[in-house]
């Protein structure tokens, strides 16, 4: 069997934040909304109910783990969580902070604008401080 | 404690499928898109990560019974699964059949032109079906 990789679009959009068990965890490369994937490490997977039920736990698990330290850290208003695979086959899911004043809300972010990059060395200190969070919380 | 009630709004947009043990089970009044939405009987919840572990397991297996059952009956493409909650606060989970010719592909459906509601016996039809592949499927 081959082995995992990141789909290229995926990798070509994000910084990856950190391996946390069942999932690769990225952030996108976009200034615009602090976002958040998980990428859970298997295999031709499409659909949440392709997983088994041990890994939809652990992915479920994983997901609240990062929404609740992403809002604790931003202290957004709303996450949206959402595994969509429109464009990008392989299963990720989306966790993003979401802010009443921010560009697309109440709208989702998807196919919204274009990404904003983060500058140099704010990507790598948003990633420390949530990993700070991570540790310290939940 | 006041006891719990579906939202006004999600309670106006939907037509009732089912109770299936956390959640009640709507079906979305937009015949553009086969689409369910799981509401956990839960009172004041607004995130996944505010739900107790058992919840969310719960809501995990729920949400992937109902993907699978869908995309069986509609023979979709792909499943889009999401709780995004920016303009209904109550913590409710979005599973809606996607088709690569449906008329918002690839984009996400929500906020996306106007609802197109069922015609008379449709909804029904629809509801009667996919309680069928709940009973003999999974």
């Amino acid at each position: 069997m081959r082995p995992f990789a990141i789909d290229p679009t995926l990798e070509k959009d994000t910084i990856p934040v950190a391996e946390i068990g069942l999932c690769r965890l990225l952030l996108m490369n976009d200034s615009r909304f602090p976002w958040l994937i998980l990428v859970p490490q298997r295999v031709g997977v499409t659909e949440l109910h392709d997983l088994s039920p041990l890994d939809q736990t652990m992915l479920t698990f994983e997901t609240v783990t990062v929404s609740d330290n992403l809002k604790r850290l931003t202290g957004c208003h709303k996450i949206n969580v959402a595994a969509l695979g429109n464009q990008v086959a392989q299963l990720h899911m989306h966790v993003i902070a979401r802010f009443t004043g921010d560009v697309t809300w109440p709208n989702p972010v998807w196919g919204s604008g274009t990404a904003v990059p983060y500058e140099t060395g704010a990507a790598e200190q948003f990633i420390a401080d949530f990993k700070a969070g991570f540790q310290d919380g939940s």
